[in-house]
């Protein structure tokens, strides 16, 4: 059995890991972790598991004697000061936040105005995005699991971009979030009263989750691609929605072919579903798949793809989980739930 | 007193026309149509607004006798069928549904698979968005108001259009509705257990409200304009956002600049209501109202607009009365409401 | 004009009476007041009406010279510091709080934990629920509104009580609310991604206004009435249904008598409507209506009454402005919304 | 393996069955049945679990040479015809309509308006609420499984019925469902556009929900017990809350003496969690769990039990699974999901 820390056990990551770990039939949780929350006892925050453990604050050779593995779980900023002391006392990391997401830490400085000098940790550090790269995150020590847009943004266009089938400079992704996506610190713009019953964009041309797409894009594609992200809040607590635009460079391709460069994309990927039809993000709930459905527009010689998840489980979570059975040398499947309850 | 009757009454459209009509201060209705729930009483299918009429199956001299005025809101196809002989009786006729949208009938054919003979009429029809036709909507006699989605869309575009400001093929509509833009009738995907908690995307590349966001885009142009349109249902009950792209052509302008430019189009339109922020669809809940707010993406350079309606008032029965108003000789604004509740 | 100041204009009751005073044809807005939030634009916070004015933070006798009215619109116990020299520098004040709807402080202190020595002006206020004490309202300097839960509850039970049709000690309130009833702080347990998708009870037998309920009925009874109310977080933004339980006296009543009761008892209140069916908390919203529905179980013979308002206008701020009407010698319907916009 | 055949799968009743066994380590789904959508594939209508099977129209003889165990999940009125046949070809039955839930068919009849003429077979069938028939259960060649309501209610009640604890005419269980309870066949009052935003109650004195609930209650009081049931209508897709009020006998039991009772009496029921707060319908989301919180008020001298299920899983399929297990002879918890999402 592996032995798991989760540091920031109180939020909305920290519960999605915990229940997922405590279905995971090679892994125990043997710490949680937090400070403003430290002293309280899990079971209290979260009753309805009727598993607790208390929420303690060690320091990180403390920490290395119980765990193998940790998982951050912490506002953005927070990681960058953890993860290298727990390395170094030996344990592997998987960090939820952004803190480890970009090999260039002045892209992070740019978007996230916050210096950093860890750049050396950093440039260790994979994403953790299994799809893509899956062999360099089983030998990872440090893995900076994605958000959750860039997840249902880049499962939507890898393909597109690995073929070199959409001029790169026509790419829109408009994207709808449950609000969740927020974290379970109370803000006013999230509580049901104002976000119940209405739509809005927010941070239009300079969502953080922006330059992330774009580094793992530039990648696949050998050339910087600069792209259109729009994040919306829905009124619903899970779920994300990405709706993808591109220009086709062959406007003779139709839909079925698209559907085959896709399965064929991801035939080893066993968390993610190609469909005929249009995902509703109601079939990824509570699951660690991305749906994946799609249309050609002869008129406009546009592909569109239309990508589902659950925002805290492939998102978040459940990508973590994934990541962490390819660093233990598990089928990526491992304990980790498969099917929705519809409706 | 303008005599105004309502046919197709028990559906949404009629019971907002109702609503409105009731509180419009120099319109009486005089008579409630319908074919299906005639026999029935208004009151017994609406109980909240306290008030009733029979629903009544008149001919169309009947009802010319009761009316100066008639809406129609009624399933496509059905209009067709009754416009003609009510104009031909002498009554100035409003229509909801999309029969007499379409200058050319072979676009009404093509998109809705229906053949018509009234190209004649269809000629005659003005196309009821205010903002755009107001003196022609003055005069008509029959007004095809336009579908909730180009009214959220076109708002947000014709600007841009107007003053050439951006690459016509480069337009992507990205669409958010309630719910209730599916009616009354009862349909499997418009359950609360089916909707509720979720989005998806539908008619990918071929909604009906395309062509006719394209015909309206094209006669401003004066050059076709082939768009993207890609409608979502989103767990709610009343409000469009759409998020609107257009590619840039002149690459220098800023926010303010186009603030000023959407600002001086829309000077005389009272329902329009451009913002520094980014509206939410709540604010319009209950209102005539189009909030517009937007953003240019340097990186991208690209124009973003975001248009929030309510979609059964600015995107359908209330636009209709606003159509009224100005076929009445009346300020475009009375009777309207132009205050949401908040929260 | 009636010159009117509210003072706690940046909450959710502060909003819905700009909402509604603007709309209102005999009353100016003459002052927003806030601590918190002085400084501040109203039109910032709230852009959707397209109206503002700034907050300030002025002494009493300030407002007195601008205000012939005011509302206090803010958490319990900072009236209970205001109301004193406001009343003192001639204003006529309106509480939207709890602090002035207790004739005996003392259930003041022992439900809400506050020592108080304001018992003469307490004994002054008038209990802000019109159906009731229309007279000492129209007369008062100083009205103690009711709360969201006792308005729904009281209108329900008043007719049943005042003709002693229930056995007192037999009522059972269960009560279920929309979120926006605990107000714009943002607390976690009302976040969208908390509270959408379930629904729980909360201070089940001690809820503060329990007492208030106790404290209206006892005084209509002629003797002590104590009762079970059991309040539940509903996932919708506004609204309140209450339904009420108690066993009949005389189990020979059926349902049309008790609807001929009630519609006696409610002869010349336009706000309540007593319907045949079962009210929904839609047909109430964006109103000042209370609508009851009731049912008679003549297996076990009590009555089952339901009432549904919306719990920011007929359960807080309209049931404010029908105050100030009568206050004004006005009636109590001007400038209040009476139709619902459905659905 | 235990061969199991589904007869309604295309309903909400089927596909949580489907889902259920799926993960069931000792059952294999052999056979999918339905009428109007036979010739369909069961991936068709539910594309999100990435499984199918044709929904084949058989006889009962062919049923049962495919089929040790069969479930109907039938509108009411079908099982009565298709279990005889099947019992006697040798299936065994769980039916989770109505029609096998009654010992006395007059009662069935009475409530559902039907003739019945399978006496004998309706007085062969078991109850199948584990937690109070387990042995029966386990014998039973035939089981009718409780409805949603019922088996929130009365897990609530037993123990303090079975332990004298209330005056039994004084029970009042006030109900409040989520929409995905009316099943999905489409029906204008569970669209999203009329439920969701609104909260109303239903079948007041009248839901066929309680001559059920108060069978089992007699049965177990042994006198009989008539009760006050209330139906409500939530505004989200799973869920059931019921708030159960009792009069206690002895005016001295405090909460803690309940939550003994409680503790004790559920003691060997793995699927009843006894909790000290109060639960939310959300910690028993895709669980087969029901929790239960309680209060004594001392000022009313009654009890308040709350009781949250999920509806479609403890309140129906995986009610159904947890009998199959009896049946089976395995634990009640095999194959059954025991923790939600949260949030």
């Amino acid at each position: 059995m592996a032995r798991v820390g989760i540091i920031g056990a109180s939020g909305y990551g920290g519960v999605q890991l915990v229940r997922l770990l405590l279905d995971h039939p090679l892994v125990e949780i043997s710490y949680l972790g937090g400070s403003s929350s430290a002293g309280q006892s899990f079971g209290d925050i979260y009753p309805h598991l009727g598993w607790s453990l208390p929420i303690e604050d060690l320091s990180p050779p403390e920490i290395a004697d119980r765990c193998d593995f940790v998982f951050l779980s912490l506002p953005n900023g927070l990681a960058a000061r953890l993860a290298p002391p727990l390395l170094e006392a030996g344990c592997r990391v998987l960090d939820l936040s952004a803190d480890y997401r970009f090999a260039d830490l002045n892209t992070y400085t740019e978007w996230y105005r916050e210096a950093r000098s860890d750049q050396a940790v950093a440039q260790e550090a994979v994403y953790g995005l299994p799809e893509l790269y899956r062999e360099e995150i089983a030998k990872a020590r440090l893995v900076g699991c994605p958000g959750c847009y860039p997840t249902a943004s880049l499962l939507a266009l890898l393909p597109l971009i690995k073929q070199g089938l959409i001029n790169l400079e026509s790419i829109v992704i408009d994207a709808k979030s449950g609000t969740s996506g927020g974290g379970r610190q109370a803000k006013t713009n999230l509580l049901l009263a104002e976000a119940g019953g209405s739509v809005g964009a927010y941070a239009i041309a300079n969502h953080r989750h922006t330059p992330e797409i774009e580094q793992i894009c530039s990648n696949v594609a050998g050339q910087p691609v600069i792209l259109q992200f729009t994040p919306h809040l829905i009124p619903m607590v899970r779920g994300i929605l990405a709706t993808v635009y591109g220009e086709l460079r062959d406007p003779g391709l139709v839909k079925d072919d698209l559907l085959t460069i896709y399965r064929s994309f991801y035939r080893s990927a066993p968390w993610v579903r190609v469909v005929g039809g249009y995902p509703q993000t109601k079939w990824a709930w509570g699951t660690n798949l991305c749906f994946l459905g799609m249309e050609v527009d002869q008129r406009t010689k546009r592909v569109i793809v239309v990508s589902a998840i659950d925002n805290l489980i492939k998102g978040q979570a459940g990508q973590g989980v994934q990541c962490l059975n390819l660093m233990l040398g598990l089928e990526e499947t491992t304990g980790l739930p498969q099917r929705a309850f519809y409706p």
